[in-house]
């Protein structure tokens, strides 16, 4: 089972690829897609929709998982909703499925409480995943934490 | 001069098609496009995209017109900015160039005055296009309302 993690964003779009097989959990990519504050904002949606669109091309997902959005302000909730708008479109133009989580359940299956720092998150999800180093940038962690909590769910839904 | 107004929602996204020919401006298309509230979000956004698409190939605006969004709210922002995000990602991939205005713009160039209430600006809007009744729904009104505007910016600032 391939899941594709993101954590949407204008500036930053964070995306982690897990995969699991016989049990184990293994990361096949992360990173974050940025976008020049200098373009408008509609090249750089359209630059987030091409590169978001390899992503899926190169590691076909079999499934998203992608963190409801949580109240950060009316602004930052308007350009979060057009990244998160394009994300949601290539998945649907593509055919996977979308699995949303409260960010509150993702902390919550990454370190076994609904309300860890962000710090904590990213190095339980590097405990969790057995990496060197905790994932950089955060908005990676994020994607990986989002991924992880969704392979998670689904085992325990099975 | 062809101009695509918009005014983005995901329950019902309004549009507005306007040419200005020889001094005068005529309406070549107004209406809503309506997504059910029974399907997942990233589906609605799909449909958006492919009927937008559609409007774009069908009438060819040379430019087009969008409000800023202005504060009703968290919720409402991440949803607006979702089916926003499809909109300004059609002009950006079909080469369209945005632009953008401040309701209050949008109502002062309508109405003669920055705080019309929404059916003021329907009147007005109805009384400039010379229509004979007020545009349905409201949000082909306010798509109407900012390609009016738009067109009256482009031929002030020649």
């Amino acid at each position: 089972m391939r899941v594709l993690g993101l954590d949407p964003g204008i500036e930053s779009f964070g995306f982690g690829v897990l995969e699991e097989e016989g049990g184990g959990i293994r990361v096949l990519d992360c990173g974050a897609l940025r976008t020049s504050s200098h373009l408008p904002v509609w090249e750089r949606l359209l630059q987030l929709y091409r590169e978001l669109k390899e992503l899926f091309l190169r590691f076909k997902p079999e499934e998203m998982a992608i963190e409801h959005f949580v109240g950060r302000g009316v602004r930052s909730a308007l350009e979060v909703g057009e990244a998160r708008g394009v994300a949601l479109l290539v998945a649907a133009e593509l055919g996977v499925p979308v699995f949303e989580y409260h960010p509150s359940k993702v902390k919550e299956i990454v370190t076994g409480y609904g309300r860890g720092s962000k710090s904590q998150v990213q190095r339980m999800i590097q405990l969790q995943l057995g990496l060197g180093s905790a994932p950089r940038p955060d908005d990676a962690a994020d994607a990986l934490a989002t991924a992880f909590c969704h392979l998670w769910e689904r085992k325990r839904k099975v």
